[in-house]
């Protein structure tokens, strides 16, 4: 089976755990089976290797979070990356294309499109096969797994089936209904498209064709930026009209805001928390290093990062969106290929970043023009090259760089530095990057 | 007029403002005329030098605040500083004995206490005038502000005057009651003690030498430690049977929890702040450099600082103390006559600790046993000392100190540093303080 993971942005709805380069769905808050705490993109992906152990998976996803899936799926998982984000139209037509072009995946094979962020149990993905089958042997063009509808949401795509059987010939598909239409199209039986879908490759690439003009692969790529953002959805399952649909009858979860994460979280808290016993209803996600104490409230979510501090009614929570805009979008923690950065003070002239690298990472060889450097080593073993010169470091060292000087660290140990920027004008665009001579 | 300004501990129902080092007094929370922000401490001796510009202050206070009294304060107040904390009795008896032999106050002469925590307006101070005069003819021993109660609390003195005139005798006075005695005391028409007496210097210089067997400053303050823990009111107060008590009427609020301390806060928040137009009765204190988004929510107070973040219910917010008194008690902020540091990161074997010095000012001469030191000026100028060699710095500057080295930094300018601890166990106890030659 060959299944495209699809991995969109999150926005902000998942403020201050998600921001623009780190996204809900890499947020660890799930204990699995061991106690540890993996994310939506993590469990998901444990669960198809469990339940379709022989799938061939493919992550779809924009650049920039390449190295988040690579250090929390592991390098050997298959990506295909977006140049830039164009919605799902484009990036399925991409992920079909490289299918096709790099993989070699017949045109007669089946494809099953999954969403990341939904919060399932394994019965979810044994539907998968079934799917496929109806896929494979062109029982429709398109086969899409419904969802019964809990409320009248504006912010699903709505299936009409002819019947009630489990499979059942499609009549009407629309996307996104105001609530009105929604409530009147769930009176006539219709079901939540939850994202999960499947078509013989076939399809996507005469879509793409069709409407992208593209042709293979690489000219999809190189001509990427130039393609119109709009949603798979939108683009063709709205006006598609050889449709099918299984019901999915089990638990399925939407992780897309705080209300509805902290229904999936199975304890009220994750880091160092505290409550009294007179708090109701309360989840609290802290990733500070500090305590945090929550007295006698209701219904409420908080939420702590590097990036700043949520409390808030529940019911609210969905609303966050407006208010992060209005903040400052100084990123403050990211995960990178490499390891990780978290900014732990800023002032007029300096920036001070605690860096971890993994074992075997390195940064890009650079240089900057406008601020120094200094290095100080807190944990681990590592080489730094300075200007073309390498060196042994460990805990404890310094080493104090110039702007314009030349230079990157390499960690043989898991490493852990401190450093101080120091200029007038701090800026992450003012970076020149080198191949190492 | 001889005022003594006693300056308490606050233990931790201000947390995660106050910690043992910054008590609830020097949380700069109140708005003045000129728009920028007072503690509790500044407010009540900046309304004694406008209501009473000729009064002589000595403040009472511990060792352990006299920097922050300095800092607050000026340098030019006259401080009492007890060797360890011993409560009011104590306190009061040294300060008394301090007024006498160090400031060579007269016997006869009149002196008044006030409390460091009352939120109260000028009319409370204009009261201070009679009070003295009162104590200083000899009306009676002990004179008392009484404040109407509004509530039966069992955390004041109560004071029963004889009659209902606006200077009574007072015929009992009984500290801390139950609830239901508090009740029968109001019905009664007793008053709350607002920690305001006054009284002629050789009373309290008497009470001391017949409860303490002092006989002057110098004694008291070396045989401090072995002094009996015990408060004025129960010590004295309770068994005094020649009191008057003067009533005030105007507005009186105790800072002693976030609830008090919210009502008299002027805007809802302090600090990096966001609220949406659905929150009621919220308040909320940001020290932090990240913001902090609130949602919905109803009477409830927020506070987020170095030390930690609390969420309340206003009401369970008077609750805290022993929830924080499990928490890790590692001080990550303080205030110190030099300046301040918050300890901004912390690994197994680093910590990474921001240090700002006052212009002029200076660490202690100083050397660990058991961590290496690394020092980056961030901003400022002035001068190391290390081994007796010394260097001058400026931002940029990285200085590396080995385990064993004594050093030390004077600041010429305001001076910023990040200090990188280097060490197996890094403890505040591994330190030894040496004369510079």
């Amino acid at each position: 089976m060959n299944i495209i993971l699809l991995s969109g942005g999150s926005g902000k709805r998942l403020w201050p755990l998600s921001n623009d380069i780190r996204s809900k769905q890499f947020i660890q808050i799930f204990k699995d089976q061991n106690g540890s705490y993996e994310s939506m993109v993590q469990r998901v992906y444990r669960q198809i290797r469990e339940v379709l152990p022989d799938a061939r998976v493919t992550v779809a996803t924009s650049k920039t979070q390449v190295p988040t899936i690579h250090s929390q799926l592991g390098e050997d998982v298959a990506v295909c990356a977006e140049p830039c984000r164009k919605d799902t139209f484009a990036a399925l037509a991409l992920a079909a294309a490289y299918l096709h072009d790099v993989k070699e995946i017949g045109q007669e094979e089946a494809v099953l499109v999954c969403p990341v962020d939904p919060y399932v149990e394994p019965d979810y993905f044994r539907m998968f096969t079934e799917m496929e089958e109806l896929a494979a042997k062109k029982a429709a063009a398109l086969v899409l797994m419904g969802i019964s509808p809990s409320y009248p949401s504006e912010k699903y795509g709505y299936i009409l089936p002819a019947d009630a059987q489990p499979v059942s010939r499609v009549i009407q598909f629309q996307e996104k209904p105001d609530a009105k239409t929604a409530e009147a199209l769930m009176q006539k039986g219709a079901l939540w498209n939850g994202g999960v879908f499947a078509f013989r490759l076939e399809y996507m690439l005469e879509m793409a064709r069709r409407h992208l003009g593209s042709r293979d692969y690489e000219e999809l790529y190189d001509s990427y930026e130039k393609l119109d953002a709009i949603s798979f959805d939108r683009a063709v399952t709205e006006k598609e009209t050889d449709i099918r649909v299984l019901r999915f009858g089990g638990s399925w979860k939407d992780l897309g805001t705080w209300n509805t994460l902290t229904e999936a979280m199975e304890e009220n808290s994750v880091g160092d928390v505290a409550m009294n016993e007179s708090c109701r209803n309360v989840h609290v996600v802290n990733e500070l290093d500090v305590p945090l104490l929550c007295m006698g409230l209701h219904d409420v979510v908080v939420s702590a990062s590097p990036e700043g501090i949520l409390v808030s009614d529940k019911a609210q929570s969905s609303y966050i969106q407006p208010f992060v805009d209005r903040m400052d979008q100084r990123i403050m923690f990211a995960e990178k290929s490499w390891g990780s950065f978290r900014v732990i003070d800023v002032e007029e002239e300096s920036m001070t970043i605690k860096v971890t690298l993994n074992p075997g990472c390195s940064m890009n060889y650079h240089s900057h023009e406008r601020r120094d450097e200094v290095w100080t080593i807190i944990s681990g073993r590592g080489r730094t090259i300075v200007d073309g010169m390498e060196q042994p470091v460990q805990a404890g060292d310094v080493v104090t760089m110039q702007a314009g000087c030349r230079h990157t660290i390499l960690a043989d140990t898991e490493l852990k530095l401190m450093e101080v920027q120091l200029g007038r004008e701090i800026s992450v665009h003012d970076k020149q990057k080198f191949e190492l001579e």
